[in-house]
């Protein structure tokens, strides 16, 4: 495996292999497998799950990694290309990303969604010109379009919950936060969802319909695999018999790249925090999934996240799994 | 051991087999005891010794490490109960410790003292308030009134410098700061001597008393162990004799949580700045005690710090040690 | 060994031996070599490259390491000598650098001058103070006039790239930067260079002088190793017949602490900027150095940065296996 990106990039037989292996190795550890491999991991983009998660999955396949944030003790640095660096940053990131990568046998990258141009997001261009830069087996920790390590945890996460991937209904949802945020895990999460053969409803605020292209994969991915594609904006009706709402915020596609209609339009839905009412007519064990960090009482209810619907810690402790499973297929010696 | 916060849940045997393992780690090291396991080392309060000498134990025993702190390149933690979450934080700490430690074997934490109200940080309610997310064993690396790690680590000293246990004088002495500072390491030591059998000398200005539970609990363990508890603002007297001087700061128990008086009473002793002549009615040999940071010139004098007396580098290095013997206990597969 | 300090303290088979290892770590990796062993990696001064690379290195050889700057979340370090440590900074260097050490068997420390006083900085005499605190193995990773890792990493470079030994032609040539740069990278290549036994030429505009005792101990290691050291501030004349050349700023040796003069004339050479125009009298193939982080379009051009003629990656990843090397040497069990 050269690279980590996209589920799409891998067949159903290839990612149920990864879920088998992530299981294996919770059950029977392999400390030695990675003996001696490095793993580095550049964030240019803040994280706390898969800072940890990453680092911890090394740690358990025997070998080690390294991170690079901007935050730290280095010279600042530079991601605009074609610039003079007379200004503040000592480092482009052209040099910065082959030499992390030289000393690397992978190198996971994050970096958000610019959020000023919708088609430069969708191409997920920005990501695309840093992964150029390398030939080492890479990792998307999360690109502007991309969370291919939250969506594999996701999909273990109702593997291990008996969620029946065909026939199961898995709700998307919107939900208010004071931050325009990013659309990698929605649209990624929907295509998840959509692979894993599941009856999908986005249920979103108008405004926040997601992009044509990613609603146009998912459709195609639910069709080849036995799921559906809805999408409204009547909560009632979206809950309806849902299996699982997995709730997320994202920026307004109508309004993308302009903060202040965003949020001007984002504020009109601020009773747009999942609670206890969103389940009367769900199943009734119909489960609440959040990829985190969560913001409480915003987001969704402390009711809820505390409550026994959460799968939230579940989730976060299947990245490490999944990781370790795609750390040993693209490191391990035997592969 | 699912748990280590408190000297006082271990008995003495218990205690004696954990310093035994650290001298034969130290001598025979056990470069694959912890292979592929994993420590979480969570820092709500700065650290530079906890920092580095976790990592440098489960190094030594073929583990692995990570870190998290809020300064570090992460969402932000919110650490109130029961807030709606529409400010700077992007996550709560609710989520973040069972996340962590969903990746760990063994979880550290360290969270200084609110300092506002004395019966809630007498009671480590907030540090409680941590734990009692978790299932995962782990280790108090400095709670509002614990700092188990520096206790063990002192014991150790006292033992590698054939301080006598009793019969051996132990002086706790207060000394002026510019900062209020917390209660774990004074009166935790406070109990380390006292649990040890030795003659303990509480030596502090009026104001700065150590709060009754404190001392009765100190009380409670020399009785039963050999030892004694004094207590005096007279540095003289408290001198007398001496075989050890152990020097921290502490602020006032009478304005505890009140900066402005508690300030206003400690400027009134900024002499008590650990000296040569604090020693002239003290054993010739009298040792200089400090866990670290100390500030040279306001805390103890450079002479004493630089000379023969000062075994704060041979504490610091103990602090490794002993954790390694924890973590051999807590996380070795034999154990 | 006990320090790596310069490549002055080793004879020419003792170099040899330690090019001979790195390639041969890279070649067969030993994933088991230092195992349980720790490295601390003490950063003063900020660092990509340091930071990375001997995390990654001590990976490789199956031991680890830790990180502590400043910026973490720490205490403060204050470096001043005989200070009263009543302002903000709780822990000084004269305990950090010991306790540091004390856990770890070898210890990498990064301090660059302090660009007041040009005898103090050429005498090392900060970090000597820091060196002078500790019993521990040592590295220098650059301090006010010393890079040794990065003079090996450059060696090994240009034995990779067959550039011969004698009868090479080595130009170290000034830059322009918008900021005064330190001596250490300068002073320390001029003397591998020289100690390789090449032709070296330092092209500067006049101000920017190399130090005599610098270009006395190059003349020396020139003279001793079959080579020759030249001096010019013409670029066609220095250029002419070069194989190689390492471009780097450094501040005014006329102005030395002076900032404001230093920054005038620093400003009067903006078109030292090494553009393809310099290499019209070179050799066809000569190559372009430089140790990173580097300001494209300021101090190279994008064309030779992103051409056939540079090798910055490959210098870069250098610095890890000669690093292997060196902790191999000092840390090996069979050593």
């Amino acid at each position: 495996m050269k690279a980590f990106n996209d589920l799409a990039d891998f067949n159903t037989d290839e990612i149920h292999a990864l879920l088998e292996l992530a299981n294996r190795l919770d059950e029977r550890p392999e400390p030695q497998a990675l003996r001696g491999k490095v793993l580095s991991l550049l964030f240019l983009s803040p994280s706390l799950r898969t800072l940890a998660s990453f680092q911890a999955a090394m740690t358990r396949l025997g070998g080690g990694s390294f991170v690079i944030s901007p935050e730290m003790s280095i010279h600042g640095i530079e991601t605009r290309p074609g610039i003079v660096m007379d200004g503040a940053a000592a480092e482009h990131i052209n040099e910065a990303v082959p030499v992390i990568a030289s000393y690397s046998d992978a190198i996971g990258i994050r970096a958000f969604a610019e959020r000023k141009d919708l088609e430069f997001d969708l191409a997920d261009s920005e990501f695309k010109a840093l992964t150029g830069l390398i030939h080492t087996p890479w990792i998307n920790m999360e690109s502007a379009m991309n969370h291919p390590c939250q969506n594999l945890a996701d999909w273990k996460t109702l593997d291990d919950l008996s969620v029946a991937a065909n026939g199961g209904k898995f709700v998307l949802s919107w939900a208010y936060h004071p931050r325009a945020l990013p659309l990698a895990v929605p649209a990624s999460t929907l295509y998840m969802a959509a692979r894993r053969g599941m009856d999908v409803t986005v249920l979103r605020p108008e405004g926040f319909e997601l992009p044509e292209p990613v609603m146009h994969r998912a459709r195609a991915a639910a069709e080849a695999c036995g799921g559906s594609i809805q999408e409204t904006d009547d909560r009632t009706e979206g809950m309806q018999g849902a299996h699982v709402i997995y709730a997320k915020s994202w920026s307004s596609t109508r309004h993308y790249g302009d903060r202040l209609n965003d949020q001007k339009l984002r504020e009109e839905h601020i009773d747009w925090c999942v609670d206890e009412p969103w389940f009367d007519n769900a199943q009734d064990d119909c489960r609440f999934m959040h990829c985190l960090p969560v913001r409480r009482g915003v987001v969704v209810s402390e009711t809820v996240l505390d409550g026994p619907r959460s799968v939230v810690i579940h989730e976060a402790r299947n990245r490490m799994l999944v990781q370790m499973a795609v750390l040993h297929q693209m490191l391990g010696s035997e592969q």
